[in-house]
């Protein structure tokens, strides 16, 4: 089953809003193997609305709408569906009654008279009881298709897909509907053509799966989706698929997680702990670390040592040290590194300083160079690093480095 | 001038990826005076790329797409419109060689093979040069109509609509065309009823002015609009009506920058520097201050101190202090805050400590109650808050609140 979503409202289309209703929706129809095949954003304009749906209807015969059913004078989803559907609208005495008591229970006073419009609804249409606001969903169908009108208030959306539409859905789709369903393998310090080359051919050992590659300034996610097959058959296919692309990437994949939550596994699993010494990150590498609920049996805390002097004074990095090969060097962020996990008594340590711009770039060391250093146990591993894009691009890469140097250290 | 946008890629309509771009290129269009009159997000299909884009150019003339122009199989876009213009794709040797260039700049060895589809386009089409990432963006125009195609990553969409688009459609529309403008008041620390309730009855001081309450998890930010105004006249509008907001709110608005940038600068201009002492946030204070380029001349640096060792052994918390009021209490915040800055050496400091939860609650201290200290100078100030929500929600919460209190003690 496929269907297409409507949005309807200006402030979309000025760029005010985030259209996170979609993402509600295409998510929760596609656990139910629903395809979500064309989304379509419109003012709050009659004819819009109208070419829209009707367009939408004609092509898969059945639409789901946001927005534009509210009680003022620019919410005319209704009018417009009930125009293409070629019916009046109705006052819905039930309904009214409902929104009355609705706002008496609310201790809103009286309710206004705008709000008796909401209980108009386009003949043959069913309201969709919506506890979480005032207007109603609506479901409306006929032999030329469904359309099926909810609220753009993302919170009222949420309560009405979950308890009204997709329980009306999973009946019409049955449980074993063939359904979607992906997996995401997870991938850092690799680009999107080397990887692309990397897995050249693989398409045929992963079908009947696709892959998608999506990068992001923190890597490559790879995106196995299985379209269309029985839940249990799907599961096999990505678990066949996901095998296949570990065994291809090896360590270069850290699987479906946060890097941060991988590295603290990974150093749980050895009972190990890990401080952090960051200049240029200033706080982001330990704020990755604790994001992460429970990370304080493996995480005590670091410093951020901005200054050179704090290097100095609160990580021990000789002074004659930072003279001779500067703040953002191997040499420095070694001895960072070293001078965090002695201070702090940790297992491992990771240390990241760099010129994250827009100033304080040299010929020697632009903006984006950045140094990098992990230790654990007896073992230390630094890298230079030249990152591309703006301050706060490079800073996210460079925390996203470290994290994934001490991961590699931990598993070699 | 009206135009309209086509999203293209299969993640978007799997609810995986949240769609910014398009919200991005709406504010830059309203910016001068270009109305987005429809959305569409297709997915990685020719047929249905090609329908979008060729309604949208029978409706309007001109459409921008994005997404779908990477190296690999699923980037479908320039071959459709090559199709939708009838025009063969054809290697752009000059692109290619700034491509082969790039790479060896990054230092990222030799060009992978799969970037060289990259260098294709439709006969005809102008490559915009991508400066952040390796797809150029394609200007396509003939009496048909313009198809701009701009790549999907939002960084790289960002970077060419600001150098690229924006400045040739400018020529295009003029610069006395009308426009639509808004100005952005932030608050935080405020509830939205409240705010409403000191600004009710304002409006009419603001016409023709709107104002928007724009709630968020930092503050709520209010949006002054000037819509279908001449430039100068919609800047003189929202100059008035900011300073009547100014008026009205006084430091409960701290002006339209984030707020990391407003307390460094009433810092710098004291000529003071400021440390952070973090439990709960875990860096995050440090990351939001360190976020603002040329941080460096007022903070320092920090402690990351995550674990009560931590406290005593970096920030000189007696032990027997957090034995009696535990490390979320005022006593604790206050000796954090004090510790840091006399190990820092600083003017100013800001400690924060709470329960972010989802464990770690007891009936006395629930999850979301957080305690924090601002100091600077000789004076000092201490408060306990409960926040609501999750624990990524808390502790952007309380790294606002910690800020934000040190910004209110350096007005006092």
């Amino acid at each position: 089953m496929e269907l297409e979503i409507v949005t309807i409202g200006n402030e979309l289309l000025l760029g005010y809003t985030l259209d996170t209703n979609s993402t509600t929706l295409a998510t929760g129809l596609a656990d139910l193997g629903i395809r979500v095949s064309r989304r379509t954003t419109v003012p709050d304009t009659p004819d819009a609305i109208i070419d829209a749906v009707g367009s939408g209807l004609a092509r898969t015969g059945f639409v789901i709408t946001t927005g534009g059913l509210g009680p003022t004078r620019d919410d005319l989803t209704k009018q417009a569906v009930a125009d293409l559907y070629d019916v009046p609208l109705v006052l819905d005495r039930e309904y009214l009654e409902q929104l009355r008591a609705r706002f008496a229970e609310l201790g809103r006073g009286p309710m206004p008279e705008s709000n008796r419009t909401q209980a108009e609804i386009p003949r043959g249409a069913t309201p969709l009881p919506n506890r979480w606001g005032t207007a109603p969903g609506l479901w409306m169908e006929d032999q030329r298709g469904t359309v099926v009108m909810l609220p753009g208030v993302p919170r009222e959306l949420r309560g009405l897909l979950e308890h009204e539409v997709l329980p009306r859905l999973a009946g019409r789709v049955g449980t074993d509907a063939p359904v979607n369903r992906s997996r995401t393998l997870r991938t850092t310090g690799v680009s999107e053509s080397a990887l692309a080359d990397r897995l050249a051919g693989v398409e045929t050992d992963l079908a009947p799966l696709t892959l998608a590659f999506l990068p992001d300034l923190e890597g490559v996610d790879l995106r196995l989706t299985a379209w269309g097959l029985q839940p249990d058959q799907a599961e096999e296919a990505l678990n066949r698929g996901a095998a296949r692309l570990v065994e291809i990437l090896g360590d270069d994949c850290y699987g479906d997680q946060d890097l941060a939550e991988v590295v603290l596994d990974l150093l749980r699993h050895r009972s190990w702990t890990v401080a952090v010494a960051e200049s240029c990150t200033g706080g982001l590498v330990g704020t990755r670390l604790t994001e992460v609920a429970g990370a304080s049996d493996v995480f005590p805390g670091g410093v951020i040592a901005y200054a050179n002097r704090i290097k100095e004074q609160m990580l021990d990095v000789p002074a004659e040290l930072l003279e001779a090969h500067g703040a953002v060097s191997d040499e420095t962020v070694r001895a960072m590194a070293d001078g965090v996990r002695s201070r702090f008594g940790t297992d491992a340590a990771v240390a990241v300083s760099g010129v994250a711009g827009p100033g304080g770039g040299t010929e020697a060391k632009p903006v984006g160079t950045v140094h990098l250093a992990a230790v654990a146990a007896d073992r230390h591993r630094t890298l230079g690093r030249r990152f591309p894009g703006g301050r706060a691009e490079i800073r996210r890469r460079s925390a996203q480095a470290a994290l994934d140097m001490l991961r590699r250290l931990l598993l070699d």
